[in-house]
């Protein structure tokens, strides 16, 4: 019997960690800067942008998961300021960053993890951080989760926080975390930062490995304009206080509470996406592959068409029929379907217009799921979380500086 | 010496050429119908959408330069209904398009190439076309060109025609054409169509090779939305009059014309995007491979935030960096560059910002170029054009049904 109830608390819900957000002047006003910090050193993983053009933090929290085989004692983050396209500057300014902060925590800098948030193209300003790290470290506490989650949002329209506990056989556990989303107004990308916490005791190779399957379905799985970020990363860190152990044959419960968690910020993240005003669920089955159906389900979630279609109302069948045909994927386009909420409006090659009244008093709602069946032959299925498309998208994006 | 110039005609420049249009009632006002007629059948070739959801007029077409080896007594061409998702009832009304324009022509019906753009999931009404035909051919003339591009437009803000002369030591030809772009209210995509003719003698395999080298450099370097439509197609007929015969020899003058047409078109179907305000280039440079090139050139040419920046005249060129670092091609970050018209933004790893007031001043004229140097230590080169997005475009597709 396993029971998963959230619970408060965001990222220091688990045992054995807090927090603590402090502003140092990164941004004109405001809390910018947060910091999360185990008891003890913790077991550490994390994902980073595929975008080649990598930042400073990114590059310098890789290489200290790498040093240290996948552990850390604190977690810096800004916001205001992404530390990207800087040059051996910016990496200077980065590493300064840990080894202040390693001062403060009493460890060495390839214990620390930093990610930044912010406008491209600016270094850190080092005195800053050095003064927001002075005061943060001081003021940590587990009850300054939400301070936390505040301090990392960039034009995040709210801050976006989860936690679950697990009761299990193997004993009771606790997953939390933070993130921030996309809909920045003074940086150049919708950077997306998590990051989540467990009080089970999990090795870093296992805890890696769980990161990235969650993250796959999770985070992975969302799109709000198709961008990937200079500063892009998930990191989850795993005290052990819990006192329940995660091996080969709990491994799944982990999975579970860490999916349960990452689901939750991840559709905040949607549900905040830039101008959105609906969260989407695109639904492809009938794929001849996963692949196939990942595939087809984010070409329809980036597509202009489909979202505009769904932000006018607008139950425009043909629109996802023809984007699931130009998605390079296996499609017949006779034994093809599509449905608006529970409304088929296409299939067996025939048009059902007759129901587009149904189907567009249902796109009057907040939460909209679409099906689309690619009628390849296949049982594969996936599901990918998107918004509509607004007008307010592309002024948040083309007024910014202005 | 080889002298081209541009002359007025349009789709009837080349000699030997007639067209026709008529409202015939498919479009609930005016001209819906255009007919493209040589004064005997003629070399033809045709390029159609890889949307594998694909309309009735494009296989029917398909199927009949199959059977002809590549011949053509008249085009026939219907906006206001895309015959796609129409199963086969659509087949059955495409195909009787082909033999009452057959019975007209006085040719076969394999001899009929058709073409359609407007609303997914309606078939054609078969009477209406019937009707159309029957007045379209007794009224023929080679000086109805402007009419036919207006009867193939949708929600196109102006026709697009274009045709040029060569003089050249093998002799002088024409080539001209229409087309009409993205910008419908009716139906569900920005479907492109383009027709061109020349009075030039092809034969059919080097006209099909030369139509595929053009649109690769013209109508497949455009975009407005990445989208794909299910009717897309672009056909090409060469009639002889001219008396001058495209050989091995002189084929490089045959792709120098129908490049000129063809890319004259693409780009007023880019200036007449939904919602447009700005033709934009987007230059990639120092890429590693030339299909790095175009992929990154697409990727930015396709990005909502390059789009609305330059829509909003911010010399943004952190996003142009970040864009080009996650569309999958060699990029190196040290190395890369990025221009705003005449004004390097940045290179070298350092931001320029310090002439952003300048790129800002260039980004308020309507023609902007954007030059992106993947840093990757090659030579190629790519050339994709696009237009802004503009809050106008989610307005013209979220509520144009309603």
């Amino acid at each position: 019997m396993i029971r998963l109830a959230p619970v408060d608390g965001g990222v220091t819900a688990a045992a054995g960690f807090r927090a603590a957000a402090t502003a140092c002047g990164i941004k004109a006003s405001g809390l910018d800067l947060a910091i999360i910090v185990p008891d003890a050193p913790a077991a550490a993983a994390a994902v980073f942008t595929t975008n080649r053009a990598q930042a400073a933090p990114v590059i310098v929290s890789r290489e200290h998961l790498a040093r240290t085989g996948g552990r850390a004692a604190a977690v810096v983050v800004n916001s205001g300021c992404a530390n990207a396209c800087t040059g051996a500057d910016g990496l200077l300014v980065a590493r300064e960053t840990a080894a202040v902060a390693a001062g403060l925590a009493g460890c060495s800098p390839e214990e620390i993890l930093v990610a930044s948030t912010g406008v491209i193209g600016v270094s850190l300003d080092a005195g800053r951080i050095r003064r927001g790290l002075a005061a943060a470290f001081p003021s940590l506490d587990a009850a300054r989760h939400a301070e936390a989650a505040r301090a990392i949002m960039t034009t995040d329209p709210f801050p976006k926080e989860a936690a679950v506990r697990l009761e299990t056989p193997a004993g009771a556990f606790t997953v939390g975390g933070m993130a921030k989303g996309s809909g920045m107004i003074e940086p150049m990308m919708a950077t997306m930062l998590a990051f989540v916490t467990t009080d089970a005791r999990v090795a870093p190779p296992l805890l890696a490995r769980a990161l990235r399957e969650v993250v796959d379905v999770t985070f992975n799985a969302i799109t709000v304009d198709g961008e990937c970020s200079t500063n892009d990363c998930a990191m989850v860190l795993a005290g052990g206080a819990s006192g329940v152990t995660i091996d080969d044959g709990t491994y799944p419960l982990l999975v579970r509470g860490m999916r349960a968690v990452c689901e939750r910020l991840a559709l905040g993240i949607v549900r905040g996406g830039e101008g959105a005003t609906k969260l989407v669920t695109v639904r492809v089955a009938g794929a001849a592959s996963p692949a196939d159906a990942r595939r087809a389900a984010k070409a329809i979630a980036n597509s202009l068409l489909c979202k505009t279609a769904i932000h006018g109302g607008d139950p425009n069948w043909g629109r996802f029929i023809a984007v699931a045909g130009r998605a390079g994927v296996a499609f017949d386009l006779d034994r093809a379907a599509v449905s608006i909420g529970p409304t088929v409006l296409f299939s067996g090659g025939a048009p059902h217009d007759e129901r587009a009244a149904e189907a567009a008093a249902y796109l009057k709602g907040r939460e909209i799921e679409v099906t689309v069946d690619l009628g390849a032959g296949g049982r594969d299925e996936a599901v990918v979380w998107t918004c509509d498309l607004s007008a307010e998208y592309v002024r948040i994006n083309a007024e910014y500086r202005t």
